[in-house]
């Protein structure tokens, strides 16, 4: 079987990470660079800054009118009011003009008299140094414009500038070589063949360490070959602040990285307890930090915020980083293991001023579930999991103001939600649609548990042959809609060409099917059917083999180990398959009455009426709109 | 007089934008452009994204093992385990590899015994599709990627460019022409002369610009001077999406900039109800939107974050734009007026688990107040004002983890302060020191509300000739203590080579002083010293000009309009000014003792003992540390 690397440890987080900048201390010497001021957004100051200026630069007007001596306009009333000649007793000044002794106020245009001849008439004294901004009243020469290891702001450029200063001392920003390897992988725009991954990680990297103040060079993919590996990273420690080796951090057989590190240098930890992403590598190399991420984009992400994050900051003196956090409450049971600090990604909602956390898909793999997250919930190693409806705190990746105006959908999966989600914010700027997708029943818990403001469904009740009606009654005490969504087409989808020759329900014993997970309104449909055909489920060769969308059915026949999968017509399109069609169901949106109100759920309403709507379903195909947004009162 | 704008409107703030927005409705076209995945950072998607390839891109092992038939692994157990052998009934596979059929399942390595001959035992049958990873588990090709109107984000990339996605169409970055406008105003860098204005607010807007994803142009001041401004403006509405002229919007004699707009084209609005800012004007020039911005800098700022992000955003993409909110206990009363909305700066600071929000100085030109606050406190049209220990919603520019760490200093203000807020992220990194300065007093005043961990102090007791031990035991009850921080010299500032001869107080009555504020003390010993020598403060001209800092009674006096002030040396060496000693003083903390505790605060410790600390004191001059850092538990 090859040499394996069965050795990875599993040191927690917070342990592997202080003895890693522990061992780095002294080692990580951020640079200093001298930049002009107006160039200066988002760098970090190396050292206080002290204006050179005063601002303003002399006492000024703070208002537009003349400037005077306050003394020498004592007396002056309503009953006995004051003249005032032009150039003896004062002088016009615009607002920020200088104000010279011995003027010491000034009065403003509005509470003057003028007068034929130029001169003005005044019916209050003065007081001294009214309407005077003082010399450095803003900003007095040799104070600290700004401290060291300040990220500069716009506003930080202006007073800068104001005060003075048109270069200043920042940290340099820390160059990262980015090293993705792996002989499986191929750049992206290369046609991928039969075991080839898409090398995709390295620009996430690249990207990560721009926003993070640095600078990286990404290389081109390295092959699984100890020699060549070895090569460039002892050529990369020689000219760049921080080494990072993308995959080959695991146990297995072609997994060369950490002992070309352990050649190289010193491997001060590999394994830590954190899931997703436990095969991590923290080395020192020539003085030089290397790290090693897992090749799942999830747990290359997790361990880059967790460990690339903090050495940079160290380099670029960055003081922490942190996303907003919010409380929100747990809407699935989590169960976590001792063994690990759990990464969890989360779509978060309101719902009646509550928020509420739903998890997303858990494993390594799942880089969609971190696009589709508006945040993380940590478990504590010390934690066994979290119960549903506990309290939870969520790390935002959304601004609060986003979340309020979401429409929760928790429910079935069509691909009319993506175009919903898509014609949103784009049709009403500032609202949003997120869809977690659990099946139609497990929509309508998270609804009757006050999760979501509506659960797409399409359930068909056996008895009367009704849609969504009768179990929404059956299930609802509190007064409920149904707004009618899309007649959808269900069928088998089948390869290209139907090789199998297969014509209904009755041909699919004997044939490799892939069904739908429990409480998927497909699935309901499909054991009707089977009953109608009296035929039993053991008889159905992966009956129990389960999808979690319409999608991944199609996909698991495209890919070729299936030969059948109940879906919908849009599905077998998308994925270029064939489709017998068994006939039209309904896929509504089930709403309590209460949520109607709400204008993000009344937005949802005119997105799902819109003309926008109809063309893109259309294209789409095997839909018909016949009852598109029209609310049934229950 | 000349010719002035007095025709300022006040249009309450929400109407005047939604007025100019209805009127650029239909003008506000974005543009799309194509760009490479690889590069898309922090643009917005023009349209929703598919995915053009699965990912994994086949069925793929999710362990290192064996790809085996499941079928064929039944019966196996610890009693009777299954002989499997190499290239026949199985083939290793390192995660990531693709299984081929009939295989449909992985066998952990970890659960295999190896034989001499190649082959494997196991002791437990595998169940079919387990270790696998389905095609499209995590990206289905046809599957929406991304929405419309979405910020790339680094994860987005990967995703991406894993689901076969190279390039995409964006919005283009909207560009803006910004001019800066005045005769009075230089660029930074130049020597500024008497009446000049260091120009800095082109600067702010092209980084705030910058921020929110736009393409800023920034042009060389022009002069006040109608016709080339009219010309300017007229070029740049043809090849620019969007047009800043800054200053020249106000009612002043030079203010040309709503003349040109009106010749040019039409002036929506001019006048907001809006504190700071009210002079903002609101055009259109052939089709094109075209902002006339105040010329004080926070006034510029918060127009800019009022009027021209939304617009940006409607030519960007972007939907919406909020700073984190967070109530707070208001520290001070604030009144405000039925005419304006008002924004005023506040300093925000967590004691004992509470947010005070502490107000910074309201006028326009106060940029530094901009910097140094850590978020607005919005005081809507329709509020008289909020009275202190109310609770406030604050839009923060810090995240909570900073306020967390952070301790709050008010009182009265030393050089030293900032010298400390200096080293406490540098030495300590994630704490920081934010310091308000009110004066003795008034920091004492702050402490007994719970509105800061400390009260920077320096009371002479009267009767005892102590410094803050006796002020301290007769104002608080609970348990104080008291850090020593430096005994410090005070003085008289005079002008460079002390041409009026003052060498002691006696010598004050008759010239142009300038005093500190109430309860500042400073004042205080100002009060002590004039009794002392019996002398009236009628006897003072000036006594009743105060000034918030000893930086600012020094500025007055380099300004040139008073002749002396009492302060502090290093104050004096700052200013170039002469410094004639009265005496040193105790500046220490006041710190209740429970927060003593508090690790921040213990950072605060260490850092006022430190070395740096030290030398930069030393650097500073005209203090001595004799017992700083010293604790008195009182």
């Amino acid at each position: 079987m090859g040499k394996r690397n069965l050795y990875l440890k599993n040191t927690p987080v917070d342990e592997a990470l202080s003895k890693y900048l522990k061992a780095l201390d002294g080692l990580l010497v951020p640079e200093r660079e001298v930049i002009p001021a107006a160039e200066s957004l988002g760098r970090v100051t190396a050292q206080a800054v002290y204006a050179r200026y005063c601002s303003p630069l002399y006492n000024a007007a703070a208002m537009d009118g003349i400037a005077v001596e306050a003394e020498r306009t004592k007396g002056a009333s309503e009953r006995e009011p004051l003249l005032l000649r032009a150039g003896e007793d004062f002088t016009v000044v615009d607002t920020g003009d200088p104000i010279h002794a011995p003027h010491d106020a000034v009065i403003m245009a509005e509470d003057l008299l003028e007068q034929e001849d130029g001169s003005v008439q005044i019916t209050e004294a003065a007081a001294a140094w009214q309407h005077v901004r003082p010399i450095g009243e803003d900003i007095v020469a040799g104070e600290m414009l700004l401290p060291g290891y300040h990220v500069i702001r716009p506003i930080d450029i202006g007073v800068l500038l104001a005060g003075g200063i048109t270069q200043l001392e920042v940290w340099k920003k820390p160059s990262v070589a980015i090293f993705p390897t792996g002989t499986e992988i191929i750049e992206p725009g290369q046609d991928p063949k039969d075991g080839d991954i898409i090398e995709s990680n390295s620009r996430m990297f690249e990207a990560m360490a721009r926003e993070q103040g640095a600078d990286p060079t990404r290389f081109s993919p390295i092959a699984d070959d100890y020699e060549r590996l070895r090569q460039a990273v002892s050529d990369a420690v020689d000219s760049f602040d921080l080494v990072i080796v993308n995959a080959g951090s695991s146990a297995g057989t072609e997994d060369y990285t950490v002992h070309v590190l352990r050649e190289l240098g010193e491997v001060l930890i590999h394994g830590v307890a954190i899931k997703p992403g436990k095969p991590v590598i923290l080395a020192i190399v020539r003085g030089k930090p290397v790290i090693g991420l897992p090749g799942y984009p999830v747990s290359a992400y997790i361990n880059f915020e967790n460990f690339v994050i903090p050495v940079l900051n160290r380099l670029s003196g960055r003081t922490g980083r942190t996303a907003p956090q919010a409380e929100a409450v747990l809407s699935r049971r989590l169960v976590s293991s001792l063994k690990y600090r759990e990464y969890v990604r989360v779509k978060v909602g309101k719902v009646d001023d509550r928020l509420v956390a739903s998890p997303l898909a858990r494993g390594a793999g799942a880089a969609m579930s971190l696009v589709r997250a508006d945040g993380f919930c940590v478990i504590p190693q010390s934690s066994e999991g979290v119960e549903a409806g506990e309290k939870v705190t969520v790390e935002l990746y959304r601004t609060m103001d986003e979340i309020d105006h979401t429409v929760v959908a928790i429910g079935s999966h069509d691909l009319i939600l993506d175009v919903m989600a898509d014609l949103m914010p784009a049709l009403y700027p500032g609202n949003y649609l997120s869809s977690t997708h659990v099946g139609s029943m497990g929509g309508l818990m998270a609804l009757r548990r006050g999760e979501a403001h509506l659960a797409p469904t399409h359930l068909l009740d056996e008895e009367t042959g009704v849609y969504n009606i009768p179990t929404l009654k059956r299930m609802f005490t509190e007064p409920m809609a149904l707004i009618k969504g899309v007649d959808r087409i269900q069928g088998i989808l089948v390869k290209k060409g139907n090789p199998l020759g297969i014509r209904g329900i009755a041909d699919l014993p004997g044939v490799h099917y892939v069904n739908r997970q429990r409480g998927a309104g497909t699935r309901v449909l499909f054991d009707y059917l089977l009953k109608k055909e009296g035929i039993s489920a053991d008889a159905i060769r992966g009956y129990d083999r389960e999808a979690a969308t319409h999608m991944a059915v199609a996909a698991a026949i495209a890919g070729g180990d299936a030969d059948a999968g109940m879906g919908i017509e849009s599905a077998a399109r998308a994925m270029g398959l064939d489709f017998i069609e068994v006939g039209p169901e309904e896929y509504d949106f089930a709403v309590p009455v209460r949520f109607l109100e709400l204008l993000h759920v009344q937005r949802f309403l005119d997105v799902l009426k819109s003309r926008e709507f109809a063309e893109r379903v259309e294209a789409l195909g095997g839909y018909s709109l016949r009852q598109t947004g029209t609310v049934l009162y229950l």
